[in-house]
């Protein structure tokens, strides 16, 4: 026999269990975004490469899956590229397109296409996969979902509260315990300022960011390293020792950051968010941690990030407000603010806790028997009823042993199996097997759709 | 400013409102697939190139989207193949993945690669994105939807009426009304057999099957220079002609084919549908077509083709049996029916015959206005509860001004229009605006939910 065909590396299949599992989060999601306003939209897998180039660093360039043009695809390439193993601009020239690396481009490429379609404030939520050519390993996939909420041309910090309220309802209606992180931007950029090294913004914010890993002593090695003197590494202590309730660090913070103009905007701004947030309550637990950067030159104002309390692992989401979402395409002056969900780690959260609702949930309702023509034909009539009334129902399509079928039916999991035999057909009855409890009864057909409700 | 960006030719961004309608479409396939026991995978967008290459001839290996090898892929590949200008060979060395130009190949090497862990017959759906570089026109994507439903490993004719019955209320549910054509590949072949040509069976059958377009003369000119004898064409004429009820033609096939052996099986195949389809009852015209083929080489049984009653389209759906899915995998055996919904078709009749639910269906039910800062904050409270009792409500995040606000209300579709002001603040009431008829009332604000339900 031939050798076993397989999916790409990296790629996956998804079951029928996998899938309702799946189901089960994106549904979940989709559902909260959509109470609070979201409008879902969807772009296409491949975006001209002249949209995705350059969007996400020279890294980002080389993990950019690229689809060779169709048809006389060498035609006018200067074959010195070849000849030179210049195998950058020769994709370039091979290659129009490429597939969605993120949600963020394509969305970005959106809004400015169809700017004068869209009504402002623009809320949209995106459910869509993207590729990237990264070396697979445990968690990390070349195929993999995002499912993002943003919205776009609204300056106001309700988004903020919204967008955290729709982190808590998610992970409240998934049964994960949260905590939120907050930062700002600003308040980043103002302690770079009260320590005397603003330039240094991102090598402070990059070394800081690794304080819950590697603890305050070799951040501040590192912090060296890159260059800050002693007096600022000094003056930094204070701040990232700033500990206490909500209330007490954005007090301590005021104060600390008080000579800082953008530093003061910024703890304003943080603590709008979080008294809007707490007045409404949320079951999350609600974190403000000043070391929390994610890719600090893409926000420019409010950072979020979302730990799972009960596993050990990364972030389950995350976002941010970022001040010029399609400046690279042109259109200026067009603020955005958004969360996205990593499904894949949240399915491994779920599975990890034992949270995922019951199997059979998702499975037929009931399985019939197969005794035969006669029998079979009844089954299909009593099935045509039990689906009008929104009962999923199957007939076993061929008159096997009833070994095998009684088997079947265990291995998908089905609760009930009904059997219409000579007896049944005559009677007019239908006799319900409960898989669970291996109980079962005779009863009028007219009567199987009550007891299967 | 810089030039807009688009998506590439032949794809296509879907807002929100298309979004809605295709969702519709696709909640509604998805639901009759699960009243029916079928279970949902995914796969995929890319595989490699070695299990789609060769499945779909040699326009298909071309109509491929291919994907350029990350890294140093130049290494290794023949410079000959370059300097020859031979795309073919060379893509094939410069790609080892493409993207799924269809379900049917990536659900059969899904069958072979996950065999020991499927429980046979299996039946599975799946709703995804395919890809072709087509060249794109009227109603035809480089990328587009498949939904197909299939069962295998089950030979049993019940499956047939199982998803003729799913085409039915699919159909039903939409709204449209349908035509279901039905052949069986054997009463082809038996037909080819009794004139006399059994090898010219594709020849006849790509001939017979533009009757529709063409008529009966033009088919048998072009017969005729497929080198079918005048005695053969005359004897194919009475089959042709054969009309009356389903049972009538029936009738008429089974008496002209008696003779054939494949023709007889394939008359009792088709009456066993047609009686099983007929007993359950059904909303669709069910219409016996033998010069109905699709794709021939593919079918080995039943032939379903649905077309729309109330529009000028093409086929909307169809489907059939083939009886060596998985063989081309090294895995015989293993027969295989099913049925495809074509999408974007459907979305067009659904369109044009006005048979899309109301859009304010789908938009968030409530909007409130936001007369700053203290208002804001009370009504998002409230919003928080509709949301608990599950009712879509959002906050407009500016206290623009009124006109804005309403203005956008009216945009985005919404049905009620609320306004915590200043007097509602002090009250504990809130007024609520119906869009439709502009009426408006002022209520205590817990009896919000009640009024927007």
């Amino acid at each position: 026999m031939a050798q076993k065909p397989s999916t790409p590396k990296g790629t996956r299949d998804f079951s029928p269990v996998e899938m309702s599992r799946r189901n089960y989060i994106f549904d979940t999601i989709r559902e909260v975004f959509r109470l609070f306003g979201f409008r879902q939209i969807e772009t296409p897998a491949m975006e001209n490469l002249s949209t995705l180039m350059g969007k996400y660093g020279e890294e980002g360039d080389k993990l950019l899956f690229k689809i060779l043009n169709s048809g006389d695809y060498l035609k006018g390439v200067d074959r010195q590229l070849i000849d030179d193993n210049d195998t950058v601009r020769l994709a370039a020239r091979l290659c129009d397109r490429g597939l969605r690396y993120d949600l963020t481009v394509p969305f970005a490429r959106f809004v400015v296409q169809h700017r004068d379609e869209l009504q402002l404030p623009f809320k949209r939520f995106q459910i869509q996969p993207v590729w990237r050519a990264d070396r697979p390993q445990k968690g990390r996939y070349r195929e993999f979902y995002q499912c993002d909420a943003d919205v776009v041309g609204s300056n106001s910090l309700l988004n903020e509260i919204e967008l955290l309220q729709m982190e808590d309802l998610v992970f409240s209606r998934l049964g994960i315990r949260v905590a939120i992180k907050l930062n700002n931007r600003k308040i980043l950029a103002g302690i770079a300022e009260l320590i005397g090294e603003p330039d240094k913004l991102i090598d402070i914010t990059v070394a800081i960011d690794k304080i819950d890993k590697i603890g305050l002593d070799k951040v501040n090695e590192e912090l060296a390293a890159r260059g800050l003197s002693p007096e600022a590494i000094a003056a930094l202590r204070p701040i990232l020792e700033i500990d206490g309730t909500g209330a007490e660090r954005l007090d301590k913070l005021a104060t600390l950051l008080a000579p800082s103009e953008v530093g003061t905007k910024g703890v304003e701004e943080l603590r709008t968010v979080v008294d809007g947030t707490l007045a409404l309550g949320l079951n999350a637990e609600l974190d403000i941690d000043v070391s929390l950067a994610r890719g600090l030159n893409y926000y420019t104002g409010t950072i979020i990030e979302v730990k799972a309390l009960d596993a050990e692992i990364g972030s389950i989401s995350g976002g941010g407000r970022y001040d010029n979402l399609t400046g690279v395409f042109g259109l200026d002056g067009i603020s955005g603010v958004g969360i996205s969900f990593g499904a894949d780690r949240i399915y491994d959260v779920l599975l990890a806790l034992n949270l995922f609702p019951d199997e059979t949930a998702h499975a037929t309702r009931v399985l019939f028997a197969n005794f035969g023509t006669a029998e079979a034909a009844e089954s299909l009539k009593l099935v045509k009823t039990l689906r009008e009334a929104g009962i999923s129902a199957e007939v076993y399509p061929d008159a096997a042993k009833m070994k095998k079928q009684i088997g079947y039916a265990n291995a998908m999991g089905v609760p009930f199996f009904a059997i219409i035999g000579e007896s049944e057909l005559a009677d007019g009855t239908v006799t319900v097997k409960n898989m669970a409890d291996g109980s079962q009864q005779t009863i009028p057909a007219a009567d199987l759709a009550a007891v299967l409700a």
